[in-house]
Protein backbone atom coordinates (compact mmCIF):
# COMPACT_ATOMS: atom_id res chain seq x y z
CA UNK A 1 0.00 0.00 0.00
CA UNK A 2 1.18 3.35 -0.75
CA UNK A 3 2.06 5.87 2.32
CA UNK A 4 0.08 8.46 3.52
CA UNK A 5 0.53 10.96 5.56
CA UNK A 6 -2.24 12.85 8.13
CA UNK A 7 -1.25 15.49 10.08
CA UNK A 8 -3.65 17.44 12.54
CA UNK A 9 -2.58 21.58 13.17
CA UNK A 10 -4.52 23.51 15.99
CA UNK A 11 -4.06 26.11 17.61
CA UNK A 12 -2.99 29.63 16.85
CA UNK A 13 0.03 27.72 14.52
CA UNK A 14 -2.92 27.81 12.09
CA UNK A 15 -3.81 31.38 13.01
CA UNK A 16 -0.66 33.36 12.10
CA UNK A 17 0.56 34.29 8.95
CA UNK A 18 4.10 33.77 10.09
CA UNK A 19 3.51 30.28 11.47
CA UNK A 20 1.21 29.56 8.93
CA UNK A 21 3.55 30.00 6.59
CA UNK A 22 6.46 28.05 7.91
CA UNK A 23 3.64 24.67 8.85
CA UNK A 24 2.84 24.84 5.31
CA UNK A 25 6.28 24.80 4.25
CA UNK A 26 7.27 22.22 6.30
CA UNK A 27 3.82 20.02 5.37
CA UNK A 28 5.04 20.53 1.32
CA UNK A 29 7.90 18.69 2.37
CA UNK A 30 6.23 15.84 3.21
CA UNK A 31 6.91 12.57 0.58
CA UNK A 32 4.00 10.81 -1.06
CA UNK A 33 0.27 11.36 -0.44
CA UNK A 34 -1.02 13.89 2.63
CA UNK A 35 -3.72 14.87 4.29
CA UNK A 36 -3.87 18.14 6.36
CA UNK A 37 -6.54 18.68 9.09
CA UNK A 38 -7.31 21.94 10.71
CA UNK A 39 -8.62 23.89 13.88
CA UNK A 40 -9.24 27.29 14.22
CA UNK A 41 -11.16 27.86 17.31
CA UNK A 42 -9.04 31.38 18.42
CA UNK A 43 -10.05 32.81 15.10
CA UNK A 44 -13.56 31.70 15.54
CA UNK A 45 -13.58 33.06 19.29
CA UNK A 46 -12.22 36.75 18.20
CA UNK A 47 -14.80 36.54 15.21
CA UNK A 48 -17.15 35.98 17.50
CA UNK A 49 -16.38 38.77 20.05
CA UNK A 50 -16.35 40.84 17.38
CA UNK A 51 -19.78 40.24 16.08
CA UNK A 52 -20.98 40.66 19.75
CA UNK A 53 -21.36 37.10 20.55
CA UNK A 54 -19.77 35.68 23.65
CA UNK A 55 -17.96 32.08 23.62
CA UNK A 56 -18.99 29.73 26.00
CA UNK A 57 -16.64 26.84 26.71
CA UNK A 58 -17.62 23.14 28.87
CA UNK A 59 -14.66 21.21 29.62
CA UNK A 60 -12.16 22.56 26.86
CA UNK A 61 -15.24 22.35 24.53
CA UNK A 62 -17.09 25.20 22.79
CA UNK A 63 -20.69 25.37 23.74
CA UNK A 64 -22.35 25.74 19.28
CA UNK A 65 -25.98 27.63 19.48
CA UNK A 66 -27.15 28.76 16.22
CA UNK A 67 -25.51 31.54 16.05
CA UNK A 68 -21.86 29.91 17.13
CA UNK A 69 -22.70 27.66 14.58
CA UNK A 70 -22.71 30.61 11.99
CA UNK A 71 -19.64 31.27 13.33
CA UNK A 72 -17.25 28.21 12.79
CA UNK A 73 -18.82 27.70 9.40
CA UNK A 74 -17.44 30.85 8.64
CA UNK A 75 -14.25 30.49 10.03
CA UNK A 76 -13.55 27.16 9.71
CA UNK A 77 -14.82 25.79 6.39
CA UNK A 78 -14.18 29.98 5.13
CA UNK A 79 -11.36 31.28 6.71
CA UNK A 80 -8.74 29.31 8.09
CA UNK A 81 -9.39 26.37 5.48
CA UNK A 82 -9.37 28.72 2.52
CA UNK A 83 -6.37 30.46 3.52
CA UNK A 84 -4.35 27.17 3.88
CA UNK A 85 -5.74 26.19 0.65
CA UNK A 86 -4.39 28.99 -1.45
CA UNK A 87 -1.24 29.07 0.74
CA UNK A 88 -0.57 25.45 -0.57
CA UNK A 89 -1.37 26.00 -3.87
CA UNK A 90 1.42 28.63 -3.51
CA UNK A 91 3.78 26.16 -2.81
CA UNK A 92 3.22 23.47 -5.70
CA UNK A 93 0.49 21.29 -3.45
CA UNK A 94 -2.89 20.88 -5.14
CA UNK A 95 -5.03 21.61 -1.81
CA UNK A 96 -8.78 20.86 -1.82
CA UNK A 97 -10.69 21.92 1.33
CA UNK A 98 -13.30 19.87 2.29
CA UNK A 99 -16.03 20.36 5.44
CA UNK A 100 -18.03 16.58 5.85
CA UNK A 101 -21.08 18.03 3.76
CA UNK A 102 -18.31 18.44 0.54
CA UNK A 103 -18.70 14.67 -1.49
CA UNK A 104 -20.88 13.59 1.61
CA UNK A 105 -16.96 12.43 2.84
CA UNK A 106 -17.96 12.70 6.80
CA UNK A 107 -21.11 12.30 8.17
CA UNK A 108 -22.39 13.14 12.03
CA UNK A 109 -25.18 13.01 14.69
CA UNK A 110 -25.89 15.91 16.36
CA UNK A 111 -24.46 14.96 19.92
CA UNK A 112 -27.32 14.06 22.23
CA UNK A 113 -27.92 16.04 25.11
CA UNK A 114 -27.03 14.91 28.93
CA UNK A 115 -26.50 16.57 31.43
CA UNK A 116 -24.29 19.48 28.78
CA UNK A 117 -25.93 20.64 25.49
CA UNK A 118 -23.14 21.16 23.27
CA UNK A 119 -25.66 22.70 20.95
CA UNK A 120 -24.80 22.27 17.02
CA UNK A 121 -21.76 19.94 17.78
CA UNK A 122 -21.31 16.58 15.77
CA UNK A 123 -20.43 12.98 16.72
CA UNK A 124 -18.57 11.20 13.44
CA UNK A 125 -20.76 8.20 12.20
CA UNK A 126 -19.83 7.76 8.70
CA UNK A 127 -16.79 8.27 6.70
CA UNK A 128 -17.24 7.82 2.53
CA UNK A 129 -13.49 7.55 2.04
CA UNK A 130 -13.83 6.19 -1.73
CA UNK A 131 -14.49 9.63 -3.41
CA UNK A 132 -10.86 10.72 -1.18
CA UNK A 133 -9.16 7.86 -2.24
CA UNK A 134 -9.54 8.96 -6.22
CA UNK A 135 -8.45 12.02 -5.27
CA UNK A 136 -5.78 11.36 -3.04
CA UNK A 137 -4.40 8.78 -5.72
CA UNK A 138 -4.28 11.42 -8.51
CA UNK A 139 -2.03 13.90 -5.82
CA UNK A 140 -4.89 16.03 -4.66
CA UNK A 141 -3.88 17.30 -0.96
CA UNK A 142 -7.56 17.30 1.23
CA UNK A 143 -7.59 20.02 3.65
CA UNK A 144 -9.86 18.91 6.26
CA UNK A 145 -12.00 21.64 8.18
CA UNK A 146 -13.49 20.72 11.71
CA UNK A 147 -16.68 21.20 10.23
CA UNK A 148 -19.20 17.80 9.44
CA UNK A 149 -22.95 17.33 8.59
CA UNK A 150 -26.22 15.18 9.04
CA UNK A 151 -26.99 14.50 6.05
CA UNK A 152 -30.16 16.46 6.72
CA UNK A 153 -29.16 19.81 5.90
CA UNK A 154 -27.46 20.50 9.13
CA UNK A 155 -23.88 21.17 9.61
CA UNK A 156 -22.28 20.50 12.86
CA UNK A 157 -19.22 21.84 14.50
CA UNK A 158 -16.55 18.84 14.90
CA UNK A 159 -13.61 18.39 16.99
CA UNK A 160 -10.23 18.21 14.89
CA UNK A 161 -8.86 15.46 16.31
CA UNK A 162 -11.49 13.54 16.20
CA UNK A 163 -12.07 14.57 12.10
CA UNK A 164 -8.30 13.43 11.60
CA UNK A 165 -8.74 10.25 13.76
CA UNK A 166 -12.22 8.76 11.74
CA UNK A 167 -10.39 10.23 8.43
CA UNK A 168 -7.48 8.09 9.48
CA UNK A 169 -8.93 5.12 10.12
CA UNK A 170 -10.92 4.68 7.56
CA UNK A 171 -8.82 5.71 5.03
CA UNK A 172 -5.80 3.01 6.53
CA UNK A 173 -8.22 0.15 4.57
CA UNK A 174 -6.17 1.81 1.76
CA UNK A 175 -3.18 3.07 2.64
CA UNK A 176 -0.40 2.77 4.50
CA UNK A 177 -1.66 5.45 7.33
CA UNK A 178 1.11 7.82 9.56
CA UNK A 179 -0.99 10.35 11.90
CA UNK A 180 0.61 13.28 13.72
CA UNK A 181 -1.36 15.36 16.15
CA UNK A 182 0.38 18.57 16.45
CA UNK A 183 0.78 20.80 19.73
CA UNK A 184 3.09 22.98 21.06
CA UNK A 185 5.75 20.54 22.91
CA UNK A 186 8.04 18.21 21.08
CA UNK A 187 6.03 14.88 22.12
CA UNK A 188 4.09 13.54 25.47
CA UNK A 189 6.40 14.83 28.40
CA UNK A 190 7.41 13.05 31.51
CA UNK A 191 7.79 16.40 33.38
CA UNK A 192 5.20 19.36 32.26
CA UNK A 193 8.69 21.53 32.78
CA UNK A 194 10.90 20.19 31.02
CA UNK A 195 10.49 20.25 27.01
CA UNK A 196 12.75 17.72 26.46
CA UNK A 197 11.06 15.18 28.55
CA UNK A 198 9.15 13.05 26.25
CA UNK A 199 7.94 9.97 25.96
CA UNK A 200 9.49 8.21 22.87
CA UNK A 201 7.12 5.27 22.66
CA UNK A 202 3.54 5.26 24.56
CA UNK A 203 2.41 1.78 24.79
CA UNK A 204 -1.70 1.21 26.85
CA UNK A 205 0.08 -0.13 29.67
CA UNK A 206 2.55 2.75 29.92
CA UNK A 207 -0.68 5.02 29.20
CA UNK A 208 -2.34 3.66 32.28
CA UNK A 209 0.48 3.80 34.10
CA UNK A 210 1.15 7.51 33.63
CA UNK A 211 -2.57 8.36 33.75
CA UNK A 212 -2.50 6.88 37.45
CA UNK A 213 0.43 8.64 38.23
CA UNK A 214 -0.60 11.88 37.07
CA UNK A 215 2.30 12.33 34.73
CA UNK A 216 -0.75 12.31 31.76
CA UNK A 217 -3.75 14.35 32.33
CA UNK A 218 -6.28 16.83 31.19
CA UNK A 219 -7.35 17.36 26.92
CA UNK A 220 -4.04 14.69 26.41
CA UNK A 221 -6.39 11.89 27.30
CA UNK A 222 -8.37 11.68 24.87
CA UNK A 223 -6.18 12.79 22.17
CA UNK A 224 -4.03 9.59 23.15
CA UNK A 225 -6.91 6.91 23.34
CA UNK A 226 -7.92 8.01 20.21
CA UNK A 227 -4.63 7.50 19.20
CA UNK A 228 -5.14 3.74 20.93
CA UNK A 229 -8.26 3.57 19.00
CA UNK A 230 -6.84 4.60 15.48
CA UNK A 231 -4.04 2.16 15.87
CA UNK A 232 -6.59 -0.56 17.09
CA UNK A 233 -8.45 0.18 13.75
CA UNK A 234 -5.46 -0.22 11.33
CA UNK A 235 -3.85 3.08 11.06
CA UNK A 236 -0.18 2.05 10.72
CA UNK A 237 1.67 5.00 12.96
CA UNK A 238 0.60 7.66 15.30
CA UNK A 239 2.93 10.73 16.47
CA UNK A 240 2.44 12.68 19.20
CA UNK A 241 4.76 15.97 17.85
CA UNK A 242 5.28 19.65 17.33
CA UNK A 243 4.04 21.53 14.11
CA UNK A 244 7.96 22.00 13.06
CA UNK A 245 8.85 18.30 13.51
CA UNK A 246 6.28 16.92 11.25
CA UNK A 247 9.18 16.18 8.35
CA UNK A 248 11.73 14.75 10.85
CA UNK A 249 9.07 12.87 12.27
CA UNK A 250 10.52 13.17 16.33
CA UNK A 251 8.45 13.16 19.00
CA UNK A 252 5.90 10.30 20.80
CA UNK A 253 5.37 7.37 18.84
CA UNK A 254 2.12 5.44 19.96
CA UNK A 255 2.55 2.01 19.86
CA UNK A 256 -0.25 -1.39 20.56
CA UNK B 1 -21.36 15.22 -25.70
CA UNK B 2 -23.31 15.37 -22.48
CA UNK B 3 -25.55 17.88 -21.46
CA UNK B 4 -24.61 20.38 -18.50
CA UNK B 5 -26.07 23.30 -17.06
CA UNK B 6 -24.53 25.74 -15.17
CA UNK B 7 -26.85 27.83 -12.73
CA UNK B 8 -26.08 31.13 -11.40
CA UNK B 9 -28.05 32.62 -8.39
CA UNK B 10 -27.69 35.65 -6.38
CA UNK B 11 -29.24 37.98 -3.78
CA UNK B 12 -31.15 37.10 -1.10
CA UNK B 13 -32.45 34.00 -2.29
CA UNK B 14 -29.55 32.14 -1.42
CA UNK B 15 -29.55 33.95 1.86
CA UNK B 16 -32.67 32.94 3.16
CA UNK B 17 -33.18 30.12 4.42
CA UNK B 18 -36.80 29.33 2.93
CA UNK B 19 -35.97 30.50 -0.41
CA UNK B 20 -32.71 28.90 -0.19
CA UNK B 21 -34.62 25.52 0.29
CA UNK B 22 -36.89 26.17 -3.20
CA UNK B 23 -34.04 26.72 -5.01
CA UNK B 24 -32.08 23.48 -4.11
CA UNK B 25 -35.32 21.87 -4.63
CA UNK B 26 -35.48 23.37 -7.68
CA UNK B 27 -32.44 22.97 -8.50
CA UNK B 28 -32.07 19.89 -7.86
CA UNK B 29 -34.81 18.95 -10.10
CA UNK B 30 -32.35 20.00 -13.08
CA UNK B 31 -31.24 16.64 -15.12
CA UNK B 32 -28.11 15.50 -15.96
CA UNK B 33 -24.77 17.33 -14.71
CA UNK B 34 -24.98 20.87 -13.57
CA UNK B 35 -23.11 22.68 -11.32
CA UNK B 36 -24.17 25.84 -8.95
CA UNK B 37 -22.74 29.55 -8.53
CA UNK B 38 -23.43 31.73 -5.90
CA UNK B 39 -22.96 34.73 -4.72
CA UNK B 40 -23.90 36.46 -1.06
CA UNK B 41 -23.34 39.90 -1.24
CA UNK B 42 -26.21 40.91 1.45
CA UNK B 43 -24.80 37.94 3.97
CA UNK B 44 -21.17 39.82 3.53
CA UNK B 45 -22.63 43.29 3.81
CA UNK B 46 -24.40 41.94 7.52
CA UNK B 47 -21.62 40.18 9.04
CA UNK B 48 -19.37 43.10 7.81
CA UNK B 49 -21.65 45.53 9.97
CA UNK B 50 -21.72 43.47 12.96
CA UNK B 51 -18.15 43.45 13.01
CA UNK B 52 -17.81 47.20 12.45
CA UNK B 53 -16.78 47.04 8.84
CA UNK B 54 -17.72 49.19 6.70
CA UNK B 55 -18.89 47.90 3.01
CA UNK B 56 -17.87 50.64 0.31
CA UNK B 57 -19.32 49.55 -2.77
CA UNK B 58 -18.75 52.07 -6.50
CA UNK B 59 -20.49 51.20 -9.84
CA UNK B 60 -22.51 48.52 -7.88
CA UNK B 61 -18.72 46.32 -7.09
CA UNK B 62 -17.26 45.94 -3.56
CA UNK B 63 -14.61 47.73 -3.03
CA UNK B 64 -12.00 44.59 -1.02
CA UNK B 65 -9.72 45.71 1.22
CA UNK B 66 -7.95 43.30 3.40
CA UNK B 67 -10.68 43.53 6.60
CA UNK B 68 -13.26 42.78 3.56
CA UNK B 69 -11.30 40.06 1.88
CA UNK B 70 -11.72 38.06 5.63
CA UNK B 71 -15.58 38.59 5.65
CA UNK B 72 -15.88 37.95 1.98
CA UNK B 73 -13.74 34.39 2.66
CA UNK B 74 -15.81 33.74 5.79
CA UNK B 75 -19.09 34.78 3.96
CA UNK B 76 -18.84 33.11 1.02
CA UNK B 77 -16.12 30.19 0.71
CA UNK B 78 -18.13 28.97 4.48
CA UNK B 79 -21.49 30.18 5.44
CA UNK B 80 -22.93 30.58 2.28
CA UNK B 81 -21.35 28.03 0.54
CA UNK B 82 -21.50 25.01 2.86
CA UNK B 83 -24.99 25.82 3.90
CA UNK B 84 -25.63 25.01 0.04
CA UNK B 85 -23.84 22.02 0.09
CA UNK B 86 -25.43 20.67 3.17
CA UNK B 87 -28.82 21.48 1.88
CA UNK B 88 -27.86 19.68 -1.81
CA UNK B 89 -26.54 16.52 -0.03
CA UNK B 90 -29.35 16.09 2.43
CA UNK B 91 -31.94 16.18 -1.41
CA UNK B 92 -29.08 13.45 -2.90
CA UNK B 93 -27.35 15.64 -4.23
CA UNK B 94 -23.42 15.12 -4.30
CA UNK B 95 -22.03 18.41 -3.94
CA UNK B 96 -18.95 19.94 -3.73
CA UNK B 97 -18.25 23.66 -2.23
CA UNK B 98 -15.31 25.22 -4.07
CA UNK B 99 -13.44 28.36 -4.05
CA UNK B 100 -10.76 29.11 -6.61
CA UNK B 101 -7.99 27.82 -4.39
CA UNK B 102 -9.50 24.45 -4.10
CA UNK B 103 -8.15 22.04 -7.15
CA UNK B 104 -6.40 25.63 -8.44
CA UNK B 105 -9.52 25.51 -10.41
CA UNK B 106 -9.50 29.15 -11.35
CA UNK B 107 -6.72 31.92 -11.07
CA UNK B 108 -7.01 35.21 -11.29
CA UNK B 109 -4.92 38.67 -10.91
CA UNK B 110 -5.21 41.26 -8.58
CA UNK B 111 -7.26 44.00 -10.36
CA UNK B 112 -5.04 46.90 -11.65
CA UNK B 113 -4.98 49.98 -9.47
CA UNK B 114 -7.11 53.16 -12.15
CA UNK B 115 -8.94 55.73 -10.90
CA UNK B 116 -10.86 53.36 -8.93
CA UNK B 117 -8.98 50.52 -6.44
CA UNK B 118 -11.06 47.69 -6.10
CA UNK B 119 -8.48 45.83 -3.42
CA UNK B 120 -8.50 42.28 -3.49
CA UNK B 121 -10.37 41.59 -6.22
CA UNK B 122 -9.83 39.35 -9.11
CA UNK B 123 -10.02 39.38 -13.01
CA UNK B 124 -10.30 35.64 -13.94
CA UNK B 125 -7.10 34.71 -15.98
CA UNK B 126 -6.93 30.48 -16.01
CA UNK B 127 -9.76 27.81 -15.37
CA UNK B 128 -8.16 24.44 -15.04
CA UNK B 129 -11.24 22.59 -16.73
CA UNK B 130 -9.89 19.19 -16.27
CA UNK B 131 -10.07 17.31 -12.54
CA UNK B 132 -13.38 19.43 -12.58
CA UNK B 133 -14.80 17.32 -15.85
CA UNK B 134 -13.57 14.35 -13.86
CA UNK B 135 -15.43 15.46 -10.88
CA UNK B 136 -18.45 16.55 -13.15
CA UNK B 137 -18.32 12.64 -14.55
CA UNK B 138 -18.33 10.93 -11.66
CA UNK B 139 -21.71 13.01 -10.61
CA UNK B 140 -20.26 15.49 -8.34
CA UNK B 141 -22.23 18.58 -8.16
CA UNK B 142 -19.84 21.57 -7.94
CA UNK B 143 -20.79 24.64 -6.02
CA UNK B 144 -18.88 27.69 -6.74
CA UNK B 145 -18.25 30.26 -4.20
CA UNK B 146 -17.31 33.79 -5.66
CA UNK B 147 -13.46 33.77 -4.60
CA UNK B 148 -10.18 33.01 -7.04
CA UNK B 149 -6.45 33.19 -6.31
CA UNK B 150 -3.71 34.66 -7.36
CA UNK B 151 -1.40 31.24 -6.91
CA UNK B 152 0.81 33.32 -4.85
CA UNK B 153 -1.13 32.55 -1.82
CA UNK B 154 -3.54 35.52 -2.18
CA UNK B 155 -7.27 35.04 -1.93
CA UNK B 156 -9.71 37.82 -4.51
CA UNK B 157 -12.65 38.57 -4.34
CA UNK B 158 -14.51 37.83 -7.89
CA UNK B 159 -17.94 38.71 -9.45
CA UNK B 160 -20.25 35.78 -9.62
CA UNK B 161 -21.32 36.26 -12.78
CA UNK B 162 -17.85 36.15 -13.82
CA UNK B 163 -17.28 32.95 -12.25
CA UNK B 164 -20.03 31.28 -13.99
CA UNK B 165 -19.08 32.65 -17.48
CA UNK B 166 -15.27 31.59 -16.96
CA UNK B 167 -16.75 27.88 -15.70
CA UNK B 168 -19.23 27.90 -19.07
CA UNK B 169 -16.73 28.97 -21.17
CA UNK B 170 -14.15 26.34 -19.79
CA UNK B 171 -16.46 23.39 -19.33
CA UNK B 172 -18.17 23.90 -22.98
CA UNK B 173 -14.83 21.85 -24.42
CA UNK B 174 -16.57 19.07 -22.27
CA UNK B 175 -20.38 19.41 -22.24
CA UNK B 176 -22.90 21.10 -24.06
CA UNK B 177 -23.14 23.67 -21.40
CA UNK B 178 -26.53 25.50 -20.51
CA UNK B 179 -25.64 28.48 -18.41
CA UNK B 180 -28.53 30.36 -16.27
CA UNK B 181 -28.27 33.44 -14.58
CA UNK B 182 -30.73 33.90 -12.21
CA UNK B 183 -32.25 37.18 -11.08
CA UNK B 184 -34.96 38.77 -9.78
CA UNK B 185 -37.50 38.79 -13.15
CA UNK B 186 -38.39 36.51 -15.37
CA UNK B 187 -36.38 37.29 -18.06
CA UNK B 188 -34.70 40.40 -19.10
CA UNK B 189 -37.86 43.05 -19.43
CA UNK B 190 -38.86 45.46 -22.63
CA UNK B 191 -40.79 47.68 -20.04
CA UNK B 192 -39.90 47.61 -16.40
CA UNK B 193 -43.35 48.06 -15.23
CA UNK B 194 -44.23 45.27 -16.68
CA UNK B 195 -43.13 41.85 -15.15
CA UNK B 196 -44.57 39.92 -18.12
CA UNK B 197 -42.79 41.43 -20.85
CA UNK B 198 -40.04 39.65 -21.09
CA UNK B 199 -37.69 40.10 -24.38
CA UNK B 200 -37.77 35.94 -25.31
CA UNK B 201 -34.71 36.14 -27.64
CA UNK B 202 -32.08 38.52 -27.49
CA UNK B 203 -29.47 38.41 -30.30
CA UNK B 204 -26.51 40.89 -30.36
CA UNK B 205 -28.28 43.53 -32.66
CA UNK B 206 -31.41 43.61 -30.61
CA UNK B 207 -29.42 43.94 -27.59
CA UNK B 208 -27.13 47.15 -29.24
CA UNK B 209 -30.80 48.43 -30.34
CA UNK B 210 -32.49 47.94 -26.88
CA UNK B 211 -29.07 49.84 -25.14
CA UNK B 212 -29.34 52.71 -27.17
CA UNK B 213 -32.94 53.25 -26.49
CA UNK B 214 -32.55 52.53 -22.66
CA UNK B 215 -34.65 49.85 -22.44
CA UNK B 216 -31.24 47.85 -21.58
CA UNK B 217 -29.49 49.68 -18.98
CA UNK B 218 -27.08 49.75 -15.61
CA UNK B 219 -25.90 46.17 -14.33
CA UNK B 220 -27.71 44.47 -16.99
CA UNK B 221 -25.37 45.48 -19.97
CA UNK B 222 -22.11 43.56 -18.26
CA UNK B 223 -24.26 40.41 -17.42
CA UNK B 224 -25.54 40.83 -20.93
CA UNK B 225 -22.27 41.15 -22.42
CA UNK B 226 -20.92 38.34 -21.09
CA UNK B 227 -23.67 36.19 -21.95
CA UNK B 228 -22.68 36.72 -25.68
CA UNK B 229 -18.55 36.18 -24.97
CA UNK B 230 -19.90 32.41 -23.73
CA UNK B 231 -21.82 31.78 -26.49
CA UNK B 232 -18.82 32.68 -28.92
CA UNK B 233 -16.34 30.79 -26.73
CA UNK B 234 -18.64 27.63 -27.40
CA UNK B 235 -21.29 28.05 -24.90
CA UNK B 236 -24.67 26.35 -26.23
CA UNK B 237 -27.59 27.83 -24.68
CA UNK B 238 -27.39 31.23 -22.35
CA UNK B 239 -30.45 31.92 -20.15
CA UNK B 240 -32.01 34.84 -18.35
CA UNK B 241 -34.08 33.99 -15.77
CA UNK B 242 -35.79 33.87 -12.56
CA UNK B 243 -34.70 30.90 -10.17
CA UNK B 244 -38.16 29.62 -9.76
CA UNK B 245 -37.70 29.21 -13.76
CA UNK B 246 -34.76 26.98 -13.94
CA UNK B 247 -36.54 23.79 -14.84
CA UNK B 248 -39.05 25.37 -17.18
CA UNK B 249 -36.47 27.28 -18.66
CA UNK B 250 -38.45 29.96 -19.39
CA UNK B 251 -36.86 33.53 -19.96
CA UNK B 252 -34.74 35.35 -22.07
CA UNK B 253 -32.73 33.39 -23.81
CA UNK B 254 -29.84 34.81 -26.01
CA UNK B 255 -28.73 34.09 -29.15
CA UNK B 256 -25.63 35.08 -31.62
Amino acid sequence: MDKLTIVKVGGKIVEEPDSLKQLLHDFSQIEGYKVLVHGGGRSATAVAERMGIESKMVNGRRITDLEMLKVVTMVYGGLVNKQIVAGLQALGVNGLGLSGCDLNYMRSDKRPVTDIDYGYVGDVKEVNAGILVDLISKGVVPVLAPLTHDNSGNLLNTNADTIACEAAKALSTYFDVTLMYCFDKKGVLLNENDDNSIILKLTPSLFKQYVSENIIQGGMIPKLENSFDALKAGVRKVLITRADLIHTQEGTLMEI
